[in-house]
């Protein structure tokens, strides 16, 4: 056992979710699992972390090569406790899913799912991010597990270039037309609130919206891939850094 | 007064924060304000969106060139709510902060103020956010505003290309030895929580640590310019592909 790797898991969908219940299930012959995961939907969560209030862990399960813990904060904050307070060792995969909606395009800003994985990353460890594009609790992940499997192993094979993480996101489909190496998609989600009248007066508004793809016939795009069943692997970066803006400021008169 | 410029104010410190009221003050001379803040403290927020509560909307001031919001969501939900259903037209220009703290380096990935710029940016709107590494509430902004001032006519003027904004960061420091133009720095935080115990028992962690610079002597960094008595300014892109690793991966067998 002290050759398998050492793989921290978490998610925005909760400890609970089907998602993560069968990414463990798909991983656990590979390694040896930790999981720190959100004690409940922290659904959009980005990579926020927690400051106002302190962070409890609460151990579910601890079984040899499984260890599972709820924690009350978001996901990133699921990863830097777990590598502050729980992990034997320094990991040697951070894997975020399998979350329960799409995380391509725009979306990874938005996603804790690939909060997690950011959050690995800037700690200088490989990580990659599953999504499958069905929001359903109760979705099926079976076509997705296979190169779940796959995409980790090679991972913990191949390693990932220090401050780079892959964003995996599977078209809901039985069946997948193969995997493409892609870039995130331009587009924009519009019509993002519905209100509705509160009982005793004034306005709510709820979330909602949809993604407008603004180069729907690129084919190297993530969305692309997706809209023609192909599982999408999206290259993601932490260095923010717009390199081209660079010198086209050095000429402002600032 | 219809060609003033219209802006969109938001931050993560809360619509009470005195670097939004500094930033209101600075700005009113140039342009047209609506402020959507948050209603509290919002401090490492990210991009993080609410999909699990409605959202709603507290008018606190309407005056000529001045209308101000609080709203109970996260910055971002701010930006989109306010573009949604405040906004009298698209803005000319969103801007975060002023934030109490350092936004540079890695920390872009935490910051609610910086959650506020990539919304807009998202938005397909410039986006600029400034923020002062001082954390204290009682901060002060006075040396920063002229500066403010100039950033905000400049992008006014020069535009931003499209999927791009500024991050912008002062060091705490009465004078400033000049403006450059950076990148991100590379860098890790460490010793993030300090364990309490529970008067009944079990352990709280609260988040702390330091930032660990991992390029101290790299003087086209964000850091060392903060380090050095600059006004940092990072030119920011929401294209988080990492390109450098899509030709790598295509060998992958996947």
């Amino acid at each position: 056992m002290e050759n398998r790797p050492l793989l921290l898991l978490s998610n925005d969908d909760g400890v609970q979710a089907k998602g993560l219940q069968e990414l463990v299930k798909t991983l656990r012959p590979l390694a040896d699992l930790v999981v720190v995961a959100p004690d409940g939907p922290r659904s959009g969560a980005s990579a926020a972390i927690t400051s106002e209030f302190p962070l409890r862990l609460t151990l579910l399960n601890n079984e040899p090569g499984l260890t599972v813990y709820q924690c009350n904060g978001t996901p990133v904050d699921c990863v830097k406790l777990a590598l502050h307070a729980v992990m034997p060792r320094r990991p040697d995969l951070v894997v975020g899913g399998i979350n329960h909606g799409d995380n391509s395009s725009v979306n990874v800003h938005y996603s804790g799912t690939m909060g997690v994985v950011i959050e690995g990353c800037l700690k200088q460890l490989p990580a990659v991010g599953f999504s499958l594009c069905n929001h359903a609790p109760d979705a099926d992940f079976g076509p997705v597990l296979p190169y779940v499997r796959r995409i980790t192993e090679t991972v913990l094979r191949e390693g990932l270039p220090e401050g780079t993480c892959l964003n995996v996101n599977f078209p809901d489909a039985p069946t997948f037309q193969g995997v493409r190496i892609c870039r995130q998609t331009h587009g924009v989600w519009r019509g993002e609130y519905e209100a509705h009248r509160h009982p005793k007066g004034g306005e709510r508004y709820w979330l909602t919206g949809w993604y407008d793809n603004l180069e729907p016939d690129s084919e190297d795009t993530d969305h692309w891939a997706l809209d023609h069943g192909y599982v999408a692997i999206t290259p993601t970066q932490i260095d923010m850094t717009a390199y081209g803006l660079m010198d086209t400021m050095k000429d402002w008169r600032l």
